[in-house]
């Protein structure tokens, strides 16, 4: 193991079969994913947004609470929330999601926060573009990456750590990078990151830093557990593998019909029954939906809502009409972008359960 | 199997040593609880507060809807939600926690939605006192029952229903049961009831109807699924066993320092730590919360906040000051009321998992 691997050792793989540990189950009674009826919303209503949080949620007053920007500029920079509130905002409705998204359903299963498909979520961040920031602040002709720190503090894998992620200087400066004080319409709740967290629209959940307090420009690439260690797509120990950066393209059918308490099978009667759900890549444009009704074996187009030009990083509705008769069938949905990704029918596993879109699949019982 | 246990005969234990299911983790990853950090608010930030669905989130539409009255009534009546808040409202802050909570604690753990500690949340509910409405509706002389319906709509252990809950007269006619449209001093979001639901302060989660639509006063015990079969103490499936009611008196500490990811464990450092936490019983009020530091061997009193008049269903704070020296300890917490009621070391298991009030333990490492 290399230095670059530090607590990868301390990584488990559930054996064949295992069930959840008691340890995955209160991360998921902590955290917790949208349930996929809250699809129907355009922006998801507060409190159905997915959550991750690492450690615990800090208890940041923001009286005394300040950004800092420092490392490699020539002019650090102290703002507080005021400050930067009076700076030219904007708000964006962007979809985000969890890089662990899908990671219970890998076979064995990586050991950590467990989630199932539901670890997304659509909202509006108002907040002031990062890079108009990071000029004032003048930044070193040997800059190459941004580090910014929340106020989460915790131990992962034997590293104490504050967490704290690097980004390169280029997606750092992208214009659509936000620090965002609000989430649709109100300041941001407790345990979105207030009073401040980055959004880096189109990057999987672990780039959008919250109670964010220092930002340090580095002339030399970030090193820090949560890139060098944390969010890899490696094969084995052994492999470094490629960080984990933007969302793969995913579709989401809202399951039909009514649910069993226990199982969560769905049942619908007869007839015409609306398929309806949202598609997203962070990649490139969706440029098509298809759906199945039988398994996989067969798939047709879905209708896709247009894209909104200002806001290319929302999700995207799409519809489908399904003539349903009796018996058990399997609905799956799956997403295209223009940059050629799509969706794979069996998950490509990876040590850290990183970043699974596999394609979704909603069994369910049509009644006579 | 009597007709009041259809479905029972569908409710499962885990092996010894089970893992959590699939099917378990589906239920945890669409509920959330409270994480325990959050214990520092009186009232609890949107989307921190728990919940719990049977079956999906309905989407009612709050134009079209109106809420009717009837059965064992004189005058039927049918009130929209303008009606309704014409009425004289009151804003009462209520402690609300699952009669789940505390099951995955069980061993053997009953199958259904395995919380641990979580299922808890303090919001204050605007609406209307029931008992009024009631009594303009004419309640017959033979009233007995009263039973509410939501518009969530699922299968239960083979049984297909509407969610519903009867209450005694005289608890529905109780001054606090409230027909709440708000939540913190917005309008309930989707997930706690939009755009009615009751609050029966005092009682467990599944008295708290939620996306009410239908009020009907029996002249005989309701016998339906979520009363005869769901929510009773049972030992075993030839028991009848009482009904869940009122809640337990519980204590729970906010886990001081920092967490590890996995695990959860905490570390402080060594010295003065302050500890903290919030205690309530649905029964009567709290009169002592104890704190141990050694895995409970020896009990102090811990400080405890005056009791809000105002708010008498409301959770209390309480404090203890721990002068923390180096090792691993075991901090717990128990409340007693003033009913006599207080929380056992060991769990008291029973099919359902219902109600489990046990000691709460927080191991910590003191570092040096």
């Amino acid at each position: 193991m290399s230095a670059d691997t530090a607590g990868l050792g301390l990584a488990r793989v559930a054996a064949p079969g295992e069930g959840i540990g008691l340890d995955e189950l209160a991360l998921a009674t902590r955290n917790h994913g949208m349930p996929l009826e809250a699809l129907r919303y355009d922006v998801t209503p507060p409190g159905l947004h997915y959550v991750l949080t690492h450690y615990d949620i800090p208890a940041v007053d923001p009286s005394g609470w300040a950004l800092e920007i420092g490392g490699a500029v020539t002019t650090p920079l102290r703002l507080d929330l005021d400050a930067l509130m009076a700076r030219p905002a904007v708000t964006s409705r962007v979809l985000l999601e969890c890089a662990g998204n899908g990671r219970a359903r890998f076979e064995p299963r990586p050991v950590s926060q467990p989630w199932l498909l539901e670890a997304v979520g659509s909202a509006e961040w108002t907040g002031t573009p990062l890079a108009p920031l990071l000029e004032e602040a003048g930044l070193s002709d040997g800059a190459v990456d941004v580090v910014f720190t929340g106020a989460d503090h915790g131990i992962e894998r034997g590293v104490e750590q504050d967490y704290a992620r690097g980004l390169a200087l280029a997606d750092a400066l992208r214009p659509e990078t936000l620090l965002a004080w609000g989430m649709n319409g109100v300041p941001l709740p407790p345990q979105h990151g207030a009073p401040l967290r980055l959004v880096v629209p189109g990057w999987y959940g672990m780039a959008q830093v919250k109670w964010l307090r220092r930002i340090e420009v580095l002339d030399r690439p970030f090193d820090g557990f949560q890139n060098a260690t944390a969010y890899r797509m490696m094969a084995d120990l052994d492999d470094d593998g490629e960080p984990v950066t933007r969302i793969r393209p995913r579709a989401l059918l809202a399951p039909p019909g009514w649910p069993d308490f226990m199982t969560r099978e769905r049942f619908v009667r007869r007839g015409t029954v609306p398929l309806t759900g949202r598609a997203w890549s962070g990649r490139a444009p969706v440029t098509r939906v298809e759906v199945s009704t039988d398994g996989g074996s067969s798939w047709s187009g879905a209708g896709l809502a247009p894209a909104d030009p200002a806001h290319p990083y929302a999700w995207r509705a799409w519809t489908y009409t399904w003539t349903a008769t009796p018996g058990r069938w399997e609905l799956l949905a799956r997403a295209s972008d223009a940059d050629g990704g799509t969706q794979p029918a069996e998950p490509e596993w990876n040590l850290q359960g990183m970043a699974n879109n596999v394609v979704q699949r909603v069994p369910v019982t049509v009644l006579d």
